[in-house]
């Protein structure tokens, strides 16, 4: 091999590309194919011994390439299986796939306008979409919005966006004392990161309760921001979510957004996971209010079966004011004062052409189709939960608002019931055919977290609870 | 199309991946091809009128993805062309590409080992391979790694590892007061974002000056250090550049080191663009001392035509270190003690499969060859300056130390040296041929940057500036 192989392209030329992409097709295959494993459980120590992963110091060739990819193709974990559903996203689209693929070919970076003019205006049209399902685009000149490598760094972008906006003088001369930050105790953990990130801590979070439905309870937020203001702190955030990632559920945006009004709080809305009910017909009512918060995210990755990242921060506020939130002066040898360079909205530098999926998604498939998606999902999701409701080997944690089908398993043994579930759990993940995931609050209460997702049926359900039931015999 | 068709992989099997494939291949043989322009340059209306960049309710067909990939391949910037300068990346390695296609394809998500143990191994064998490069790695549980969504983010993620490392208590109450950061005043302007996004304020970074080589002043470092501590401040951070973006210039970190540590401050290696030379013979002294630094890091996607994003961030501490300083309680619904889990080390969630490019390269290459195209980019570089410096027309700025060769154009008009040198770089940019940025530090001091890269030769440098003088002479 030598030096000009590093960065010919010759291989694009050859049949290998062919080969490898037929690979990927039996790797999709076996998602629809009965019987067929989401992954080949392995020990690592199994895996290690199948790859050989440290790099040693010897050239390769294409029969090594084609083998590798073989090998890699049976044992990664099957994300597009039906039964994938371990994780808040699944499936792959292929139009999106293709996207993708094409976005990593031709490689360009975001910061600038000029060396992106497309990517640049296909991702200010997905935008607009977006702000105006939120309401948050009432003239063209207001709401904002740019993609972000995934949800937790979108939460961490919101946070800052807050304190930059309510006290302009902490982007220069830093955190004044006492922030503190909302949000409910179904909150994603990212909301503790970046209370650290951004330098206030990850004490200055103040978790809400919530109610039996998992949402935030009104009166809770109510005392806790007065209690603060009363000790001389400065509520600044309240993080609502929508969809949380336990259960699903929505916190009421509407009402909880008045009580943080009052007080001058910027509300974000986590929609990461829920956030996708902005294009559901049935559903929309979940975010009633929401054109009065100030910000949104949302991971079009999680629901679409896009590939990762396609994650949005939306703000509520006139063009201009993200570049005054996040720009800083430097950067001269790349920012030529061209007003449509994104770099100054965003807290990367380079930024992958992520939109590219996305926007191909929505344009050919169109928004009907994937307001259609979601209607066919939450079906599923109610069918499932009336399935175990009807089943009493089993227990509904919750009556679902989302894609989360929570349910306990009655426990007959004499383990605890962590270790009971945990058990079920882990004989099934090792067998292959069904990869899920569960929450463990304590040695009490836990619980399956099945993601309902367009591949899996109904008859894939039913069979899934029958697979448990037969561990709890053994 | 019905909804079902938005999770069908059938168009993976139909001809229409085929077709797409070789519409890229056409589009990186233009690479190669005598007289192919690196884009097509459209202004933002005409670009408008080609794409239709709104998104509307209506589906689409085949024909019409056959017809936008065609229309998106033929006037996006080709960054795999010669001349794609624009930037501190260029090429697009297609043993890399087909990693990130795979990447794309499987799509699993690194923040907990269950959901990609594959990916897991290969993101610490190159975590390995580069903290024995750095001496990070004295015996096998030290040093760590993660990759990170960019230079921006790896530097941030720096900064706040030592403020967390320094100062534990900041990351439960919040920054102290009197925090500050030093960097040349060549530095990555990331630095100032970092200061505000972990909220001791832009405010806080003292630029430190620089020689004209380009490097950090240690004088005027070591007075700065001693000034603000003299205030009462908290020196904390100390952020070196291997391979400003300007000059590729190195800051002698042997040195500026031993300055630090004497005042207990973190270290950090900012080798986002010149970081490569840790697998270079001849270049690896540019990074002496760098074993006794805390952290550093390195986009492997700027030299290597690996997609977006390669980029690493590395520290010099035990293993369990990054735990600490980033991972926080919560998240019980997905880590479940899995002490292989990476999640607890990123700031991130969900992440990417972003190490299968990077380790496939390594693998299929060997790290030699690696090795030997640093040694032939440096030796162009060096060409390229030779031919500057022997023609009066122009004048190189500095004598390059890696891949940057900086030029000014000697300016026999009446227009400002600043206006002459945009007029002659928006003209090459609009023509099509050329994309080469530049540095306008003030009305008088500008020039070109050019990066050298595998793909250009002597020819095609020497026509990029007889092009030039045709400009001139206009």
């Amino acid at each position: 091999m030598t030096v000009k192989k590093i960065v010919s392209h010759k291989s694009l030329e050859n049949k290998i590309v062919q080969e490898i992409i037929d690979k990927l097709n039996d790797y999709f295959k076996r998602s629809y194919t009965e019987g067929e494993k989401v992954h080949n459980y392995k020990t690592n120590e199994e895996l290690t011994s199948l790859f050989g992963f440290p790099i040693q110091n010897t050239s390769k060739d294409f029969d090594w390439l084609k083998a590798v990819t073989d090998t890699f193709l049976q044992h990664t974990i099957n994300t597009a299986h039906p039964f994938f559903s371990n994780q808040l996203f699944a499936n792959v689209n292929d139009i999106a796939l293709l996207g993708d693929m094409l976005a990593s070919a031709t490689n360009t970076s975001m910061a600038v306008y000029e060396s992106a003019p497309i990517a640049y205006n296909m991702e200010r049209s997905v935008v607009r979409l977006i702000l105006g399902r939120l309401g948050y685009a009432d003239d063209p000149d207001h709401g904002d919005g740019i993609m972000t490598p995934g949800g937790s760094y979108s939460n961490m972008q919101a946070i800052l966006a807050a304190r930059n906006y309510l006290f302009p003088e902490t982007k220069q001369s830093g955190n004044l004392p006492g922030l503190v930050a909302f949000a409910s105790d179904l909150a994603h953990y990212s909301l503790g990161k970046s209370a650290n990130i951004i330098g206030i801590g990850e004490g200055c979070v103040r978790y809400v309760k919530t109610d039996a439905d998992g949402t935030m309870n009104a009166d809770d937020l109510k005392t806790k921001i007065e209690t603060e203001k009363h000790n001389g702190n400065l509520p600044f955030f309240l993080l609502l979510t929508a969809g949380t990632t336990e259960f699903g559920s929505f916190d009421n945006i509407k009402l909880l957004t008045e009580i943080a009004k009052q007080h001058n709080i910027w509300v974000h809305v986590d929609g990461a996971w829920g956030g996708a009910v902005a294009f559901s017909r049935s559903k929309r009512a979940r975010l009633q209010g929401i054109e009065r918060t100030d910000s949104f995210s949302w991971d079009a990755h999680k629901v679409l079966g896009i590939p990762l990242y396609a994650s949005f921060f939306m703000i509520n506020k006139p063009l201009g004011t993200m570049e005054q939130l996040f720009g800083i002066g430097k950067g001269d040898y790349l920012f030529h004062g061209d007003s449509m360079d994104l770099g100054k909205k965003s807290l990367q530098c380079a930024r992958r052409n992520d939109v590219l999926k996305v926007w191909l998604l929505f344009k050919f498939f169109g928004v009907e189709v994937v307001e259609n998606t979601f209607e066919n999902l939450f079906a599923k999701s109610r069918e499932f939960a009336e399935i175990v409701k009807s089943d009493d080997r089993f227990e509904l944690v919750m009556e679902p608002d989302y894609l989360n089908v929570c349910f306990r398993v009655k426990n007959p043994t004499q383990l605890s019931n962590v270790d009971f579930l945990k058990t079920i759990r882990n004989n099934l993940k090792e067998e292959g055919f069904y990869f899920v995931n569960y929450t463990a609050r304590n040695e009490e209460d836990c619980f399956f977290r099945l993601i309902t997702n367009l591949l899996i049926t109904r008859e894939n359900f039913v069979g899934f609870l029958e697979r448990i039931a037969s561990e709890v015999k053994k």
